[in-house]
C-alpha cells in the first residue's frame, strides 16, 4: 500500500522526486506529483504530457526501460513565491555502476503549495548538446547492433 | 536609442518577448528580461546560458542567424503567484513565407515582478520529437549541399 506522506517545502518535493526516480518507483513518483489535472511532463526529446494520466504512464515507460542510475544534481538557482517555486537543476547521470556521469540534463522543476502539502506541477528536462549528440549516438549504435544480429 | 517600457503584467512580458522575436531586436529581446544577474536560457538543443552576456549573446546569434519566423503561439496553462509567474507555451513556429508551421517547440517561460515591472527571468525551450527530427534532417542536407558546392 502505498502512503502518502506530506512534503512540507519546496526542497523536500525535489528530494522525493529524484529519490522515487533513482528507485525507478512510478508509485512514489507519482505520490510527488499534484492530485489535480494540469500536470504537465517533458522529458529529454519528449513531447508535452499533460494531466495524471499522460504523466503517469510516461514514468512507467520511462522507469521500465531505463538501466539503473544515479544523480548527482547540481540546484543553480531557486525562484520562490509563497506557494510557487521553481528550480533550475543539472542533472548529472550515472548509469549502471560507471565513475563519470554519462549524460548532464538541464531541467526546470515546478512546485506548488497545495492543500496535500509541495507538490511537483511541472518538469521540464532536455539533454544538453553534448549529451544529445552522446545519446542518439548509443541509439545509433543499438539500431546497428539489432541489425547485425538480425542478418 | 533604446527607451526602457514598464511592463505590468506577465502577459505584457510574454507579448513583448515574442515580439522582439519576431522582430530580430536582440534590444528589444533583452528589455523584456530582468536585469539582475540571476537570468536563465535554454534554447532548443542548448546550453544552459547563464546572467545577461551569455543569454545576450545567445539572442544575438539565434537572431544574427535565424531566418524571418512568424510565431504561432498555444497557450497550455498559466500559474502564478503574487510576484512570480510560469507559462507553458507551445510555439508553432512559421520560417519565411511557410502556410504550415515548420517546427513546434516547447517552451517554459517564468517571468517576475521586479522593481521595472514583470520580467522574463526564465525561458526554457526544446523542440517536439518531429521537430527535432526535422531539424536534423535540414542541418544534415545543408552539411550535404555544402559539400557538393565544396566538391
Amino acid at each position: 500500500m502505498v502512503t502518502s506522506t506530506t512534503l512540507t517545502t519546496a526542497e523536500q518535493a525535489e528530494k522525493a522526486f529524484y529519490a522515487a526516480f533513482e528507485k525507478s518507483d512510478p508509485a512514489a513518483m507519482m505520490e510527488v506529483w499534484a492530485e489535480d489535472g494540469n500536470i504537465m511532463c517533458i522529458h529529454p526529446n519528449g513531447p508535452r504530457l499533460v494531466g495524471q494520466q499522460e504523466v503517469r504512464e510516461g514514468w512507467q515507460q520511462i522507469m521500465k526501460y531505463s538501466p539503473s542510475m544515479r544523480f548527482e544534481l547540481t540546484h543553480l538557482d531557486r525562484v520562490e513565491s509563497d506557494d510557487l517555486a521553481v528550480h533550475y537543476v543539472n542533472e548529472h547521470i550515472y548509469v549502471g555502476k560507471q565513475k563519470d556521469p554519462d549524460f548532464t540534463v538541464l531541467a526546470t522543476n515546478v512546485y506548488r503549495r497545495t492543500a496535500q502539502g509541495w507538490r511537483m506541477i511541472m518538469h521540464h528536462a532536455s539533454p544538453t548538446p553534448e549529451s544529445l549528440r552522446s545519446m542518439q549516438d548509443r541509439l545509433q549504435e543499438e539500431a546497428q547492433q539489432d541489425e547485425v544480429t538480425l542478418h
